[in-house]
């Protein structure tokens, strides 16, 4: 192996072009490495360090063995999943420098690891018809700027130019912005898979920005780099759900929708279930399908009460109920009874609502599982 | 600082969700920081690191010094430009935890850095009108794949049905893929800025895959990971230019171009450089506009040599001159004599072009550059 890239180097002259701005052509460990056997050997060649692990997986860090040329190895059973990770070296966290699959969340990176079977085939790219996705800007009069936004459309899309298509709005939770769903909900794949796999209607997914004091994701704007600020905090005023009719607008506007009621779908994840649950309810005549993902259902910052406030607005909704209005939570997620007031309050309301209870907390395993679960009970 | 955050997290429960996930949300040291005088520091908590330094800026790894909370840093002066570089932990080659803006380059990533000043203020992200980047796929048939590339359509591409625009063909050297251009290359936020100067035409990008054996960059595709392996080798066959019919089909399929010879050009660095070169020359009545950086202008993989082989489709290329036939180099690069060579049997069998010699080799500094020179020329 080495001998084959250093002679591509010299073939190519790519050892010295790196050489000179030193991006440095690393000749990586196999690292992580999927077995036969299904289990996994993360590696790092580090002989000065003292400890090295993995974190990320499970509460705690699975340790590392050192060999005699310094290299330290562990192989580990791990289900079928999507995986998050790093490495610790004598208590700091670094990116394992074999993996270059990272993802970012808010302000750090984590290296990704998909372990084959079971829904990991979903999230996995597979040889199927790939849809595109683009990084757009619309207009936002409400919130007075152009922002950014994500959006997937089907394969296919661009190869039939009279056929129209549902939307599905998916929002991020807090600290997210306009890449997490594809980044680390690798929703592109997998509407990819579902689709090609006939179980998932053809749809144009729309991934806005869901904090309304932003206008990118950081180092996309003239903000430059990311440094962490209070401005995540200002993202549930309401503001944002108040500029949707923005992001639709443009939506329409721009790509061949189907843009009735019946076609429109929005979710979200913890702030964003909370912004689905918030905009579903200002736009009663909007979207037929409502996907709520450990959702921040606060009532004006707080709980959820069963007040006329409260209801008026959600009954004007049910008044002709969304064909589908989809609770999903996690039995240790931390804002699990704060969605069982919610449910109470539907029940004593008599609004009807699909729920689904799953084991494990507020974690983008859950996220990617719901979105796998709700997908496929859209535009039916 | 570390209270707001630690607030937002306990309000959101992102901590929980992190620590569920261990995501980690890492409360990162200000690295790099770029100082009001232009300096630049560079931090690291490592406290039972023996020796830490940056490594990717200038030949030689630049020391860190460590504090007594175990904390290194270093401060130094950088001329204004983006940079990528790495840390070095006792010589292991880490990405710095604290910067989360990374490129990844073949199987290695390293971190960005902009020093602002001089032609930083291109390669940063601006407040000006952004266009938006693609990532499609397109069918291949003389390659017999689908494959993906990324297209960048200018600011106001989308809210202006009727215009039609130019486009250029902008192609990554060996060991690149259809993100370096974008990633490395800041092609399109380079060209969001000239654009809004008025210094560049409105136009349509499109950066493919250049490894005819690839249908898209590592990790996008069914093949899963990148493990270094003998395909990159392969990417000089002709194959790719013999293709490269589709990749226009496609673009004046699906984007609003202008078809014609004075409204395309071709750019590409070192091996795509080389794809360039004899793709125009195969295609004589489809560019107007080549650009050969650092060109790995190789006949039949060696040197050029005057032959009739590769006179005779030169001489029917320029028996209608593109408008612009620009060479590129830097006086270091490993390439720099064949270029010379090349130089040599233009001038011999009287063909005119453009030459622009720089400093420094074969560099995305340099490629950067040139494109910075190259891009105000076209479609004039």
């Amino acid at each position: 192996m080495k001998r084959v890239i250093t002679a591509l180097m010299l073939s190519a002259g790519i050892a010295t072009g790196y050489a000179q701005e030193a991006l440095g052509f690393i000749m990586p460990e196999r690292s992580p490495e999927v077995n036969p056997d299904s289990t996994v050997t993360f590696r790092l060649r580090a002989p000065e360090a003292r400890s090295v692990g993995v974190t990320g997986i499970g509460m705690q860090p699975i340790p590392m063995e050192k060999d005699s040329t310094g290299l330290w190895s562990v192989t580990t059973r791990l289900r079928p999943d999507l995986y998050t990770y790093a490495m610790l070296v004598d208590g700091m966290r670094i990116i394992d420098p074999s993996n270059v699959y990272v993802a970012r969340d808010i302000a750090s990176l984590s290296n990704v690891l998909i372990v084959p079977g079971g829904n990991s085939a979903y999230y996995a790219v597979q040889d199927v018809p790939h849809g595109s996705v683009r990084k757009v800007w619309y207009d936002s009069p409400t919130l007075g700027k152009e922002r950014r936004m994500t959006v997937y459309t089907p394969a296919g899309y661009e190869n039939n130019p009279d056929r129209k298509y549902p939307v599905l709005y998916l929002l991020h939770g807090m600290g997210g912005d306009e890449d997490a769903w594809n980044e680390l909900g690798r929703a592109s794949v997998i509407l990819d898979n579902l689709i090609a796999q006939g179980k998932a209607e053809p749809m144009i997914v729309v991934m806005p920005n869901g904090n309304g004091e932003m206008t990118a994701a950081p180092g996309q704007t003239g903000e430059g780099m990311y440094v962490p600020d209070g401005k995540y905090s200002r993202s549930q005023t309401g503001k944002f759900e108040n500029s949707f009719k923005d992001i639709i607008a443009y939506t329409d506007s721009h790509y061949r929708t189907i843009p009735d009621k019946a076609h429109r779908a929005i979710a979200g994840l913890s702030m964003g279930g909370g912004h689905s649950w918030r905009t579903s309810m200002q736009m009663p005549d909007t979207f037929d399908y409502v996907g709520l993902f450990s959702a921040a259902v606060r009532w004006n910052g707080n709980g959820v009460e069963d007040t006329e406030e409260l209801t008026a607005p959600l009954k004007r909704q049910f008044a002709d109920a969304p064909r589908l209005y989809w609770i999903a939570i996690g039995k240790d997620d931390f804002l699990y009874s704060l969605n069982e007031d919610y449910r109470k309050l539907l029940d004593t309301t008599g609004l009807p609502y699909e729920y689904h209870e799953s084991e494990g907390g507020h974690t983008w395993t859950n996220w990617r599982d719901y979105l796998l679960l709700f997908l496929p009970r859209l535009f039916k």
